[in-house]
């Protein structure tokens, strides 16, 4: 079974767009600063919805929508992680938490602006090669 | 950018697992009937995490945890969405919504035990191929 739409919550749509997009990077599919925005990922859609819109249910889609931290958690090899390290740093988003893993992945997280716990993992945590 | 970790809330963790290992057939990866579930997916892993345990940092992890009813799809075919309707009908959980979407996609949308509501889509929906 294939994951092809994550969803994470947040009430400030225009401030999640500048950092999924504008520092993340993920290609913005569809933006409506009052719902939702639509990112693409590589194999599946990350979707941020506004719960207060989103939690009545609203073009012929069941209401949905939850208050508090969610996570997920990006793919990102060592390399990639140290990179996403600096890049984070230098717009003042700190690295909350890094973890060195039993079976040799690496972790580290953050907080988007919404306070969801966001992590970039070495896809080996979960036994996936590289490519993947 | 590639998402390696989705996650749902569910604070029986009981019922979640009969539902997405006994139903839906993920395979479980590890369970801790008090804090977690983890489930294979293709190329990826779902989360279902007790948020009433996870909001609290624990074994070195940031806290998360959020309330309300959360979203995920899963990709599946038409003849695939037609065999889960009738899995889910056979046990008494109903499709709250289906949607033919404009450029041929088409979604089914039923809930968890925990109320989440989870949606089977055609991977057209976002322009992705059968395969993916």
């Amino acid at each position: 079974m294939h994951v092809l739409e994550s969803v994470l919550y947040a009430e400030d749509l225009e401030a999640a767009r500048s950092f999924y997009v504008g520092l993340l990077g993920l290609p913005e599919i569809m933006f409506d600063p009052d719902r939702d925005l639509f990112l693409r990922c590589d194999g599946s859609v990350l979707i941020i919805f506004k719960a207060s819109k989103t939690i009545v249910a609203d073009a012929g889609v069941p209401g949905h929508g939850a208050v508090g931290p969610g996570h997920l958690a990006f793919s990102a090899s060592c390399e990639e992680i140290e990179d996403w390290r600096a890049k984070l740093l230098a717009v003042n988003v700190p690295v909350i938490q890094e973890i060195d893993w039993k079976n040799g992945a690496k972790s580290i997280y953050f907080h988007d602006p919404a306070g969801n716990v966001l992590e970039f993992a070495t896809p080996n945590l979960w036994g996936f090669a590289k490519a993947e």
